[in-house]
């Protein structure tokens, strides 16, 4: 791998920025809060952060890099899509919990659900998450899909990941805002009491975390490398023309090299321009 | 141009929702708020926002995609580059007084500064932006740097560019949760009174604003194209190797072909090099 040095450094600070804003939301909730339970209290409303930021942000911001990883690039590219596709299911499944954690205690105090832009943004961002993990799933790890659906998706399959990413620190921070706000009364948020100021670093460190997964999975030179030894993967029902289609519930880094490549002549043709949709996926 | 008429339907449509964005920005403050004017009371405030969306937002996401437009492609890159330049300035001057309008504010009512994650993450913006313009001015435009520092350069040009950009739309997000939360007493934010419905639709457009300008930035297909009829632009003091250096205040998207003319054949060997550090800036 080119630039292995700076790749790691960017890796470590990276794990290191997004472990330390769990704690941090951690330390938030236990110590300026009343901790965690699930009571329909406040206690369960502040499953929303820990959650949201576990799972949704630092998980999430894993699992679109775990392709970049080069100690990876020895084990296969369908076990890396599994992984790929069970650390974003599991972001999904704790974003729903940590959703569900917020109605029970809307519910419990009379508080109308639904009225801000945070509720608004973060309830869009994970329908279009779950969306984009089932047709992930339906298109790139099952082997049903036709090749030139796959190229035509991946592209959109990548912008879509990353957006909805920072879609998600963006209506992170949303909620920083609005719970300080509504919580903090005396003092104040705009007196800045101790409170404040951490929860606004964990803001600064959720989008330093964003910022770094994102430089990652945009420079198309930490790429996983095509593979070589590929075994055939028949698209059920369809005729044996494709030797290798390993899926790429990826970032669309490799729909141009490992995952295309076809046996008759016509259909390697057809793949030439299929290897350009590949090449323009990368973000 | 390749998928011309899809880029055209997406130009249209970032234009719209730009434009829309600005619009319901006026008609925020001018229906739902007191108006403008610039004495220090909530009127100064209401420039905040306007000139956020006006500049921060609608400007800079032009002055993002300004080298895609194909109609622009017989302009000399020289001159995209200063209109690229020109935009982002504007949109640096409208946020710098937007956040006067909002000092000004705090400061006649005693309202503390910089105590809300808004601030601090929008004042790191402009920081960022401004120095972004500085350093994008005095290496791409001016014709002193040296090309090899250029196309070193240059992909992170391009990635902190669209950062700061979403950054900026993120930080909107908050600024309209907070305006909101503090404004609407009778009936609040969570009573859902057509105010905060009408702004709630701002931030989503916002949003869809944002994602339109990062699909067209990052589609590396709609480049514009390497410029063939070169001329002679020498560093100042330095040997004349470098046939074409026009310097790229860019999206990044052509430091790999027009940029990086050489002519003797050491340069344009280390130009072979550098082409895949432009090929790589391209996000």
């Amino acid at each position: 791998m080119e630039d292995y040095g700076r790749f790691l450094a960017l890796l470590v600070s990276a794990l290191l920025v997004g472990f330390v804003s769990v704690i941090f939301s951690l330390v938030w909730v236990f110590h300026y809060r009343e901790g965690l339970s699930w009571d329909g209290g406040p206690r369960e409303f502040n499953w929303h952060p820990v959650l949201v930021i576990t799972g949704f942000v630092f998980i999430q911001g894993i699992a679109i890099i775990v392709y970049r990883l080069p100690w990876t690039w020895k084990c296969s590219k369908l076990l890396m899509k599994f992984i790929h596709a069970g650390l974003n299911t599991i972001a999904m499944i704790l974003a729903i919990v940590s959703m569900v954690a917020v109605f029970e205690y809307h519910n419990a105090r009379n508080i109308p659900n639904m009225y801000s832009l945070h509720s608004w943004i973060g309830l869009t961002a994970v329908i279009f998450y779950s969306f984009q993990l089932f047709l992930g799933f339906a298109v790139f790890l099952l082997p049903f899909a036709p090749v030139p659906l796959r190229a035509a998706l991946m592209p959109i399959h990548v912008y879509s990941g990353l957006t909805v990413f920072a879609t998600v620190i963006a209506t992170a921070l949303m909620g920083i805002t609005e719970k300080l706000i509504f919580s903090l009364k005396n003092p104040a948020y705009s007196a800045s009491p101790p409170e404040a100021t951490f929860v606004n670093c964990l803001g600064l460190l959720l989008v330093i975390f964003g910022a770094l997964i994102l430089w990652m999975a945009s420079r198309s030179h930490w790429k996983r490398p095509p593979e070589e030894n590929a075994k055939v993967l028949q698209p059920i029902g369809g005729t044996p023309e494709v030797t290798e289609a390993e899926s790429t519930m990826t970032d669309g880094s490799n729909a141009d090299k490992s995952d295309l490549r076809i046996s008759s002549e016509a259909a390697r043709k057809q793949t030439l321009k299929l290897d350009e949709a590949g090449q323009r996926s990368t973000m």
